[in-house]
């Protein structure tokens, strides 16, 4: 069975979603966010994910695990993944929260462990220069055991309940941690008791060799940027064997897809160009600009040539690398590039009828080059609305989607085995 | 007007309530809450308050803002108060949690802001030793300036919405922040924008001198343990000259009531007794030892006196004075002293029926020494729907409690001021 999640965000991901005749910018975030999140449940979606930046860039949003918190009380089967940084946070506040949010939603979190990719976050926490790259991957890879051990502190059957005999919790079955390492020393045990699906699910995107190998040792879950179906076969085959030879259990892979849909190929057309119209050249500069590494591109002339960039240590190095390569395939001028990137960000990109969009999904997942896929819908909420309505029910009639859910946790729903269930 | 806030806990504030018959063991932690917090908004309170330790002290809970958000999605007019430490804390996360929690709310969240008082948080931390009292102090008085810098990073008017002319956030309405001082470096500007309230409540229960000085340079709203009225009435007059001193507006203060209410006076001191009875030896020497300032009391003899104990540095100064002066003052022996703290821990302690539980809250009111009280149950939720059944109806009929929500954010419940508007 395929996997679908929904990549939100306050009003899509087109650079210009905001300026579309139909988003509303007068509703609170929340509101905004629950209605997506309703959608996303009401087509079955295996769960909603939010990114992350620890700093103000472009519009102010909502910290993600307090909105998921509050979107877990407005649904009852959609899993939640946040993202959180291993660079500028304790692992045992992260723990704590991600577990309580796993309690809260009855097993239904997840943690998208990323190093910051902003350098703009350091100034925040009191650095004048932004952790590097090698620095950034070492603390993650650490932060993570870390993490992850503080889930295992507590048996879930801890808990013996025993009002006459006056034990609420068998203390045999409470470990510390202990943990004394190159980046934290952390005594342990974690305060929140594990949830139904043991512990949260672990979500990677790192797409560099290190970021790779970090997914592999760690994740059941890598979102990825994969322009072709040729690219995202070989990440598939190279991730899985990294998985197999760390003797770890099943890992999705799910692409990201920005899908453009409509009831007929040339509406889905027309919906395509009202937003690249909306694009302004300032606002496209500063996505590329972000995208390919924090670089100033303001002096270069637009309709010429992407100039040559040293490669990025402030983050999104891999993301530089596609960008580059494809406006040097492609033969593209800077203006060229950001048009091409405003919306999909270098993601699969397909526009058409539900059929047609379902036709190209069913490639890649027939192909093994995904177990499923990031929604990045076009404007939100319409783009997931147009999704639900003519995607959905199409991957249901060839059985590739559930029609309804059948199991109650995140990992029951990516069919990951329960985590771990004895304090180790 | 009188104020009341309920002070919740999984199972209610006496250190035997988990082993009452009526306390429910099997439902999650989150749907008792969810309980709770409807009971305190069908009585009209201000506000849930949750108190917190970042470290396994008893039994696991979960973390306050992630509940506390949750709560927001389930309930519409209550208010939202969570304690954060700022002794091991970033004021970055910790403001940016907030605003979330109060953005999603619609202007509900109120921040308990203490130093740690459990010196078992440390080792989560990679601290051998807890930080020293005065630095803890230090630390979170520029940890208050640096959070509330920047809720004012982004005025409430920076978002001009212009699809048309391509502006959506007035660059010229967001301010870094550019805090530099001994403990912290920030640059901000904040990601959240401002919420219907301005900005949260904060909230303090500082009681040594220098907690005193830093809730009246601070804080909204302070609660406070006070065993009687002659205490209250001198720590209220004391706050109230501080913060006028301070040149400060409205400070309300609330002192903790355990109350036990019944039907009738016999009914309530049976329900007293219950609980009493349920005490084991054990419990009640480490609910004491802890409360004294983590010191172990299990070598003296539980029918000897309180033994002299060095002033602790460890947190709960102010409460190890409190008891031990409770302790001299009542001759009381180890054993007795843990059986009078089992539910009210030094709090003002009431039994009675509803009448006589509101006469004891208006005396305290109507002579100026306290603006309103946290409740404190001896069990939950029966305590709560005790208190909301029997007292508040009857603070109702004396016009002195509100029959029902006249304004919809915290800072209106507690008649405070619109928090500050404008970015400084």
């Amino acid at each position: 069975m395929l996997h679908l999640t929904a990549f939100l965000g306050p009003y899509g991901h087109h650079v210009a979603a905001w300026r579309h005749p139909d988003t509303d910018l007068k509703s609170s975030l929340f509101d905004l966010y629950r209605h997506q999140a309703q959608v996303a449940e009401r087509a079955c979606l295996d769960a909603v994910f939010f990114a992350d930046n620890v700093a103000l860039t472009g519009t102010p949003t909502l910290e993600p695990l307090t909105l998921l918190s509050a979107l877990a009380a407005s649904t009852t089967h959609l899993g939640l993944i946040g993202t959180v940084t291993t660079t500028y946070n304790e692992p045992y506040h992260v723990a704590r929260k991600v577990a309580s949010l796993d309690a809260i939603s009855n097993g239904r979190a997840g943690w998208n462990l990323v190093t910051s990719d902003n350098a703009a976050e350091a100034g925040n926490f009191g650095r004048t220069e932004h952790v590097p790259h090698a620095e950034r991957y070492a603390r993650a890879r650490e932060f993570y055991d870390v993490v992850d051990g503080l889930w295992r502190t507590i048996a879930p059957d801890a808990f013996v309940d025993d009002k006459a005999g006056g034990v609420l919790l068998d203390p045999g079955k409470v470990r510390p941690l202990d943990h004394h390492g190159a980046h934290f020393d952390v005594a342990g045990p974690l305060n929140v008791r594990p949830s139904p699906q043991g512990r949260p699910v672990v979500v990677q995107a790192g797409s560099s060799d290190t970021g790779r190998a970090l997914a592999a040792a760690t994740a059941d879950m890598v979102f990825t940027a994969q322009p072709d179906l040729a690219s995202s076969l070989a990440f598939y085959r190279d991730m899985q064997a990294r998985r197999e030879k760390a003797g770890r259990g099943p890992l999705r892979i799910m692409p990201g897809i920005y899908a453009v849909v409509g009831e007929s190929e040339a509406h889905a057309r027309d919906k395509y160009e009202q937003l690249q119209d909306l694009i302004e050249p300032k606002a496209g500069l500063a996505l590329l600009g972000r995208m390919i590494g924090n670089f100033d591109l303001s002096g270069y002339p637009l309709d010429g040539p992407l100039p040559e960039l040293p490669l990025t240590d402030n983050g999104q190095r891999s993301r530089q690398q596609l960008l580059t390569s494809i406006a040097q395939g492609e033969n593209l001028t800077i203006r060229q590039l950001y048009q091409r990137i405003a919306g999909g960000r270098g993601h699969f990109t397909v526009i058409g009828t539900g059929a047609q969009v379902a036709d190209r999904i069913q490639e890649w997942f027939e192909a093994g080059a995904c177990d499923g896929f990031n929604l990045m819908a076009p404007a939100l909420p319409g783009g997931l609305e147009d999704f639900a309505q003519y995607v959905v029910p199409e991957l249901q009639r060839r059985g590739l989607f559930r029609t309804a859910y059948t199991t109650r946790t995140l990992r029951g729903h990516l069919e990951l085995p329960q985590g771990v269930l004895a304090a180790r």
